[in-house]
């Protein structure tokens, strides 16, 4: 059994000194209920409910997977009663509006929820992680009546939601989707199709299904402006909610797949079933764009989650295991040898995973900062602001921190040498459960094009350098010629941090000018730009994080080891991963021309 | 099922063009056999049996895995089939004695052949794999009897064999080991403990299997110079190498591993077993070093075989999958979308592993000449000379091979997106197959540290600076200023590599410096030390492979796209993939401060 231990001293580091929650939750007379004891109360209590109920679940559901019987899918033993608990306990709607049963509070306070939710137990975590979708979809675009119908019960958990986009043609290239919708008299939809990669597409957890599918109108226009949304629920609901005759959708498979075994993939048939328009025609893409950012900070999520726990794993392994002697002289001399942490390679290992997991999860919930903002922005242009920086760090954190993730999992079976290959330590399962991040809601390369192309080239720089002015603001505030006692301290983080961030806004300008005489360069630089403004991004929560320890340590608190783990996983950090940006500012500056002049026949 | 065709041209291109197997046999007179002819067929013959027999059961043989029923394990369906062809082929014996029934050939052809086997299917490959372990170090350490009781059956592959080192208290650090032996009257030995993570270590695959056994004497030296090593028959055998009683060796357990799941890799129980000792006593670890070298050839290989069998699934694909646009145009205005061979990113990832599989085959070729020339030569100074530079390049092709092979294949899950993900496309069996290439016969940090610190510090840098020597006399030939004809052509290679062959010379002494003062710089530099050397070892080989294709180019050869194709993925390599040593650089200097500085509390 893979145990989890919720890391609520760091949540509470991050939420309490370095992002300052609270003083951000006053603003807004909505967040009036997200006092500090409530906010405490909530990350205890999902503590508790993630490491005693879905941490012993997490290694049983890989190793028994879903079921298809009769074209139903059943969850792994144990599945259905946790999430009758998460119900009863009204995890789901924490922070999902009053007026439908939720508990209002801010979209910060339920991003917390879904890292614990997500490190204790991935697979289970998608049942209702993919309900947020569909619940965010209905509630900026749905219609009153479908609210009132299908919100209550998808907030209480009772029912769940899916997000229905992929067909075996196309994944990222929506535009060529073939799934029809064709209108009938009572107003509703005939869909007729076939999606495949559905999580959460059928399983034995809830009442009822919510499927938010995309699909095209009779003569709508070619590609991605001819998409319309549709809400098909599995079985059909009547206006009080309560529930019909099954819909025509049925499961047509059930993915076998190389991890998150427990989280049921299917392929789903809509043989003429009835479904209902969302919003306007052939809006269906822009509609999914919304849903997309939080769609990706959610599998952002994952490599925060996953380097967590291969670190919660790693961690007593290296202290308890012995082997050889330390090269600097026995550390241990009373042992037969000693622990594997005295090693500089091993603890060169523990420190990445460390470094991401905590940089990652500092970058993510910064990021819940501008959701909560954006929720709550009255004025208009702030709130366009808001959007635009919201997008431009989405594929940062989505596409950079599920590769990191992914690294620092590789790390832990690393760690353990033959023993993280084994079923037994459950580290191989975080691999296999985390290699699918990189792959969904967008892969590595998509963000990348959405960052570079979109974000940066077509919005002409205007949100990095908005970003990039934040970041040099704070370094100015703690740089040798600031009055911060600290200075000498942070120069160390504010040096290397500053010259990057200049760099990252001279690559750019010279990209973008590049670009307009060869477009392939957008393509050829992307990932390698997109994980390079992952480093950077990484680098300003880490100083930030230093900043803040380093204030605290001058207060000489009980707690000291705390923040000096702080202060050193950051300068570990800037000296060990940081420097990753002087290879790929190199190679994202190349020419393509070595990409491009290989002909198909020579590959 | 994932086919497998085996890239004969790109395989007669280096024997024949770029490493003059032909004249490099001609040198020595027990390799006349090994003509051209000769040579082609052995190829051509061992090609059609991997495709045919072994390729079809390599994601079956995943799925079923291996069964352990009444302490017996049964391979999976087929496995023994293909065994029993495999050995009425003679294919074990190839570059074998010709006294013990094999073939006498060199032992580089003896690696092609395992190449070809391993990329068909790994799992399959390891159990005649883990005999040539067993068969070397009778050959080297053996008595004359031992040698004629086991040799012949060995080579011909009715029995196979084991190396038995790890127990669940030690791996890398074999000091360590508690297996016991007792001198018995008879002159024999009473062998008594556990081994764990056995390959090959119980199968249905041969009459017997012979175990080669780490184990202490009674009142040995502490550490490692009291181990000694024995060969402990799992069926006792008569002098005339019939078959006789049962051994005190029992099978007490089955894996369950992330991956390799059809070779069986089992716990050992040695029960008071009868066993031989090898060689004389105490002097086992130093036996198991000679072993070592080509054991971690094989592994590395692993590398090559993954990236090349991830680059031949990949290859189809992204030429037959449709999505979006070329950003500089449409490419194919008459389909739907274009192809994803279009797009710069995929390219990327497939030249990637297109330049991986290539340049490892090049430099484990590389590496085949030198055993094949320390088999043959006569002279002591000489032959120490060419052990010292395979000790050399030993850890760097395996440590860093494995990782840029898990690498490529990893890529190639991601080039199918969430297809990459499933089963059915092999990919994600090719991750985990070669996730334990990186762990097992040492992992990484244990090459890094071999490397760094035995066969670079410790011989202070004597077999660095005459390869450095080599490379540098090559690209001497080759430069601006030397006469050959395409020396403009070769400046793009020259020119970097001499830059970085320099510099590994000259931050090589800079830690030999350091280190003296700070013995924990060799463990914090030396995995990124590893992997500095390897990627300018494989710059080497691809300068020599891009140098030879210029050569044929000009004589405007049929195949002038092959040739061409070898100079652009040498141009990709140098652009895009060579400058990861400007990171590995930096971190590999730092200081071990930021690693050594927190304490065990604060982690």
């Amino acid at each position: 059994m893979t145990e989890y231990t919720a890391p609520t001293d760091d949540i509470k580091f991050l939420i309490d000194d370095v992002l300052d929650y609270y003083g951000h939750y006053q603003k807004y007379p909505s967040y009036e209920e997200a006092t500090p004891d409530m906010v405490e109360m909530i990350i205890t209590e999902c503590a508790k409910f993630c490491e005693t109920e879905l941490a012993p679940l997490n290694q049983s559901g890989d190793k028994e997977g879903c079921h298809l019987k009769d074209g139903k899918v059943t969850t792994p033993a144990g599945f259905k009663e946790a999430y009758q608990n998460f119900v009863d306990g009204g995890w789901q709607g924490l922070s999902h509006p009053v007026e439908y049963g939720g508990q209002g509070l801010p979209p910060s306070i339920g991003l917390i929820r879904t890292e614990m939710l997500g490190t204790a137990n991935w697979s289970w975590s998608m049942y209702p992680g993919l309900s947020l979708g569909a619940m965010d979809t209905l509630i900026r675009h749905g219609s009153d009546s479908q609210k009132n119908t299908y919100l209550p019960k998808l907030t209480e958990g009772v029912w769940s939601g899916t997000m229905c986009l992929t067909e075996a043609q196309c994944g990222s290239d929506l535009g060529r989707i073939r799934c029809k919708a064709e209108p009938q008299e009572d107003g509703s939809y005939s869909i007729t199709g076939s999606k495949i990669f559905i999580s959460a597409g059928d399983h034995d957890l809830t009442e009822n299904i919510i499927h938010i599918v995309l699909a095209r109108l009779p003569g709508a226009p070619k590609g991605t402006r001819g998409i319309s949304l549709f809400m098909v629920p599995k079985i059909l609901v009547n206006e009080d909610s309560s529930l019909g005759e099954p819909n025509s959708v049925s499961c047509g498979a059930l993915e076998e797949k190389m991890g998150i075994k427990a989280s049921s993939t299917v392929l789903l048939n809509f043989d003429g079933a009835r479904g209902y328009l969302i919003g306007e025609e052939n809006n269906g893409l822009e509609y999914m764009f919304t849903y997309m950012n939080n769609a990706r900070l959610g599998t952002a999520m994952q490599g925060v989650c996953s380097a967590e726990l291969a670190y919660q794993i790693s961690l007593p392994y290296v202290k308890e295991r012995l082997s050889m002697r330390s090269l600097s002289g026995k550390k241990f001399p009373d042992m037969d040898a000693d622990p594997i942490i005295v090693h500089p390679d091993v603890r060169k290992m523990l420190l990445t995973q460390k470094a991401i997991s905590e940089g990652g999860r500092a970058m993510i919930y910064y990021a819940g900062k501008i959701v909560d903002d954006m929720e709550q922005c009255g004025d208009e242009q702030e709130r366009e602001a808001l959007n635009d920086k919201l997008g431009f760090l989405t594929p940062i954190l989505k596409g950079f921190l599920t590769e990191v993730g992914f690294e620092s999992a590789n790390l832990g079976i690393q760690v353990l040498g033959g023993h993280g290959y084994t079923k037994e330590w459950g580290l191989e399962q975080i691999v296999r459960d985390t290699r699918v991040a990189t792959l969904y809601e967008g892969t590595t390369g998509i963000q990348g094009l959405d960052l570079l192309g979109r974000k940066m080239l077509m919005e002409r720089g205007k949100t990095l350098k908005s970003f990039a002015n934040e970041i040099m603001g704070f370094c100015k505030d703690h740089s040798l010629i600031s009055s911060d006692p600290h200075k000498l301290r942070m120069h160390k983080f504010i040096w290397p941090l500053s010259k990057a961030v200049f760099n990252w806004q001279r690559y750019s300008l010279q990209i973008a000018s590049r670009a307009r005489k060869d477009r392939d360069l957008i393509g050829s630089a992307s990932v390698e730009y997109l994980m390079y403004s992952g480093y950077i991004t990484m680098a300003y929560l880490w100083a930030m994080m230093a900043q803040k320890a380093n204030e605290e340590i001058a207060k000489k608190p009980d707690n000291i080891d705390f923040y000096r783990a702080k202060v050193r996983t950051a300068e570990f950090y800037f000296e060990r991963i940081f420097p990753r940006i002087k290879t790929l500012s190199k190679t994202m500056m190349a020419k393509p021309r070595s990409l491009m002049r290989i002909t198909s026949e020579q590959f």
